[in-house]
């Protein structure tokens, strides 16, 4: 099977022009196939300011009323994916920016109401990998934003992790997908203040432990159960690291099954 | 050769939302292979007011500063275009939605500053219809959002008649391009006023005597001039028509060599 390199980025690596035209730097120097995946959370929230439009968070997640969808359209699907794209292209990478309608890659169904409403947040239920793998194979590289579409004609506000992952399981059946997070540390540290103590590689067994010892914590525990599903789902491995370790397939913090 | 139909939609045809549910079901029916270029003036003029951004025209054409490129960028690549996509799978259609910059289909040079300084605005210098093509073989439909890029990670604003018809001119190396224009209007009209009056086919011979006549004039006459000089170039031809008159190949204007 041939390897599939699956880039998510979010946060300030992607929103900030100098650490961005870094990664861009770095993601051009990746062996083709490979997808970026985006976010832009910081820039839709400055942007609904801007408009009058106000952010409401639940459980650490964005509320999407019609005012929101508008922003997060116009920022993910507008602003932060064709500029990606545009900056891409000049570093020689023939990107192609899409959200979940375009050629239907990713439907999804809107979150049901329980005792939070989401609003226009979209759960995913189908991905098109024939299609990426379509695009794959003529040497295009898909840059997706955080948006997915109900079919009725729907666009919804959907995760970029969740994204990333739905994708890397889907076309693992085409691919031996390496899915990388790549955000603001160095991998999963041992210890945050030492840059040097990334764990390189947490098989499910360490990972209990390591969640034993309060090693990890927070936030990291949603996206290492992302990534166990997804290795459980047919990913090959997932990777975590920053932008300085994109290119260097050694460092960060891998997670595979235990061999 | 096989046939191919480009429409461009634009004006209020494109941001109503019941003409535009009308117009999509009508596009959708039309036959693959298929391209919809759209506008998104109004929208963005809309949406620059609520941004407090300033919209200012020089001899009818938007200038584009730095503040007034993010608007657009927003509006024709967010906003409209990935909710036309929606919309257009909604209705059965396989839409993909671009800009200049998705594998790089359009390459522009920023207009020169003379008289008037447009900012960022791109005349188009190359379509890459070879990257079309292999959309349109994979029966997707590319829906273009008039936005180009300068190969230096530059998006540029570009008319979108203008964007229409530079991809008729490329492509007709490959297929038998229908160009149609999608306005207000049944076409070119002998008599504003009736709307029977649409003349059916326009010659060259019949252009000059229509501007002698002064039947045709103003902003009608830039269109038919580029639409004469798409012909010129290859196009096989070109067709003016409203809403209703899409889907009905024997409603509007051709323009057409003389045989």
């Amino acid at each position: 099977m041939e390897d599939l390199i699956i880039v998510k980025v979010g946060g300030k690596v992607v929103e900030e022009k100098e650490s961005l035209n870094l990664l861009l730097n770095d993601f051009a120097k990746l062996p083709c196939p490979k997808i970026l995946v985006h976010g832009g959370g910081r820039s839709a929230t400055a942007m609904a300011q801007r408009m009058g439009v106000e952010t409401k968070m639940a459980e650490g997640r964005r509320i999407t009323d019609a005012d929101m969808l508008e922003v997060v359209t116009m920022v993910y699907g507008g602003l932060v994916n064709r500029n990606l794209v545009a900056n891409l292209q000049a570093h020689g990478v023939n990107a192609i920016g899409l959200t979940g309608a375009d050629m239907n890659i990713i439907e999804s169904v809107k979150r049901p109401k329980k005792e939070i409403d989401y609003g226009y947040v979209g759960d995913v239920v189908k991905v098109n990998e024939k299609a990426l793998a379509t695009l794959l194979k003529n040497r295009s590289v898909p840059v997706i934003a955080p948006l997915t579409h109900d079919g009725k004609g729907q666009l919804l506000n959907t995760n970029a992790d969740t994204i990333a992952a739905a994708i890397a399981t889907a076309i693992s059946s085409l691919y031996r997908v390496t899915l990388t997070y790549c955000f603001e540390f160095k991998g999963v540290m041992k210890n945050q203040d030492d840059p040097s103590s990334a764990i390189p590689l947490i098989t499910p067994d360490l990972y209990e432990k390591l969640k034993q010892d309060n090693i990890v914590a927070g936030g990291m525990i949603p996206k290492l159960d992302n990534s166990f599903s997804a290795i459980k789902k047919g990913v090959f491995q997932v990777r975590i690291t920053d932008r300085e370790g994109l290119g260097n397939m050694d460092s960060g913090t891998y997670i595979r099954q235990a061999q």
